[in-house]
């Protein structure tokens, strides 16, 4: 019985992630969950799932909670989901959380040597150094969820990561694949929030619209599978069906596919190195359509070329690439700026930025701060 | 430095093998060749590279190379290849031998210890029950070279054969893909011979047009991943670019991918399990078009389902299946038949068939001696 935290629980991950282990009860079971505001969600998710620990973002939802449900202890804030992170008793944390905030809980999960389910990609972006380098001191395995990092973990298997030629990750192009810059230029919020072929959170379908979290995950990728960013490519394939690829050098090409739905990859991180049965509906070939490819272009859609600047440029970059991104698409959400506003701040904002080469958790920290309330700033100046 | 014996070195399989020996120097060496009445070009690969012992089909012929190379010893004949695969100095023995007579001495070359690179399919078709039993009694590798199950082979790596949830072997459908019955009725030769994707031996060519060449990597699949038939399935994708993969029951797809070229999977196959670098032509995801996949049409190409049919009723009906085949190709070949006397006279021939299922080695050959006389028989009374 493999004991499992979830960090975000109430979130399109986590609640995916529960889907899973609740088809699962003979193999997985919950430790703790942890949830932003929507607790009345995390109420039943108590209720089904009979977590340990339980911790939410604001004190006043932990009294409520407390008053409610006997038999588990809630904490709450930044320190409570801390705490769940590394002292609840559990094998393996889902970080399901969204942006910068999946760090650091991560990072003391590592270190109190539980493996780590990853389907926040922030987090090796901004932190990457140093997850990586705790990972190997503690001995955790870091098990992407992404569909594109499942794939390539997936494509990895049995495999020596010296004998790569390239890491291929695919994306769908997002609802504005094939716009010029003019197009973009006023496309409407609710525009940006229909993802073709996923359904996802708001902050990862704006990431995806502007490209920037392909750009993500080519940092991710880079972190994850110890490769430079000169080895990964990114497809334009519209379908979703190949996840990923990965050529070795005698040219053979693995590729991961499969309908999409997150929770193959999220059960594939939990029952690592098994495949499970499970009842989602499987891929027919002959409803698919043809696949087919594209070159991304970076030109238009800046997010993805910055993205390979910053680990590149590496240092503090990949920090400013992503604090910035983050305080821009939320703008983006609230209406505040237009679609061209994310990539043409972040570009100005990293041409501005004088890196740090030595990084430990409390410098990535400030860094990521500064540059947060520097964006914010320049959008409330202009 | 692995020492290697190619069975069948003048065809295309074999000289497509030295060709990555010759880029491999390093690592790979040749311990024995053999040949049939390719002669000439036999004696050129012992100038190049220097085996220990030749075989070829006729005395007359190897009399002739003694005559021309000194430190090689030369055999000839059916028992001159049963000691060239047993008894060279090699680790592993390349069957690249062109239909059933590829049995008997990758049989020996078994006993003998040796590691198998197997092109040749039908030696699983007819002696699978054998063969698989004789690999594991003397701990022996069967590594598949025919480029499906080389794919099957690197998408099963690192996961358990438990875990299957089925096969997909992909088909190019040949040149005749989309005909009807009447229009196959009066395809010619020279037709059947262009291969829309590889260039391969005229057998295996024929084999691809009338998809029996499917039916019979089915039941080598079978075999080779110990997996019964109801769990492989055939899809058309006329492009060759996934060259087949393997659904696993949580619904994760594997796939291997590359462009058309047999010196990946022999490479592979003489390596395993590392990619070696090679500077082969490498896939142009902008340049293949479409990726597209069909039913196949088993009505119309009978052949694919008389495979399964053999596979399933087992026995000694795989035997049967592949010996009326290679008879009635070379008759196709020779212009004595037409195209759809193929299909039509296995079935015939599969109808009239008393099943055997306890088989040795002197059986299988038996039986398939019978076939062969019986299908001549048949054919020339027509």
């Amino acid at each position: 019985m493999k004991k499992i935290t979830i960090l975000g629980s109430t979130g399109s991950i986590g609640t995916q992630a529960l889907d899973v282990i609740r088809k699962n009860r003979d193999l997985f079971k919950i430790a703790a969950l942890t949830a932003g505001k929507n607790k009345d969600l995390l109420l039943e998710q108590i209720k089904e799932f009979n977590p340990e620990v339980v911790a939410v973002a604001e004190e006043k939802d932990a009294e409520d909670i407390k008053r409610k449900v006997n038999h588990v202890e809630v904490l709450w804030g930044k320190e409570g989901i801390n705490i769940a992170a590394k002292d609840s008793d559990s094998d393996l944390v889902l970080n399901a959380l969204v942006g910068m905030m999946g760090l650091v809980p991560t990072y003391y999960a590592i270190q109190a040597g539980k493996d780590i389910a990853l389907a926040n990609k922030e987090t090796l972006v901004s932190g990457g150094s140093i997850i990586m380098k705790a990972a190997c001191d503690h001995n955790v395995r870091i098990l992407p969820v992404d569909s594109e990092h499942s794939a390539v973990f997936q494509c990895l298997k049995g495999n020596d990561l010296k004998e790569i030629k390239r890491i291929i990750l695919t994306a769908s192009g997002g609802p504005f694949r094939g716009y010029s810059v003019e197009q973009l230029n006023n496309v409407a919020l609710e525009d940006a929030l229909k993802h073709p072929n996923w359904s996802m959170g708001r902050k990862i379908t704006i990431d995806s619209a502007t490209m920037m979290n392909k750009g993500l995950e080519v940092i991710e990728a880079s972190w994850l599978f110890d490769i430079p960013c000169d080895k990964i490519d990114v497809t334009v394939h519209p379908q979703s069906i190949i996840h990923s690829m990965v050529e070795y050098k005698d040219g053979s090409i693995m590729a991961q596919l499969g309908v999409a739905d997150m929770r193959i990859p999220i059960q594939y991180a939990f029952s690592f190195p098994r495949h499970l049965p499970n009842n989602l509906k499987t891929l027919d070939f002959y409803s698919v359509g043809d696949l087919t490819f594209e070159k991304p272009d970076k030109e238009v859609f800046k997010c993805l070329q910055l993205a390979y600047d910053a680990i590149k440029q590496g240092g503090s970059y990949p920090i400013v690439l992503n604090a910035a991104n983050e305080v821009l698409v939320h703008l983006f959400l609230e209406n505040k700026i237009k679609f061209l506003d994310i990539q043409n701040n972040i570009n100005r904002i990293m041409e501005e930025h004088i890196p740090v080469y030595h990084t430990d958790l409390s410098i990535i920290l400030e860094i990521d701060k500064e540059i947060r309330e520097k964006v914010l700033r320049k959008c409330s100046l202009q």
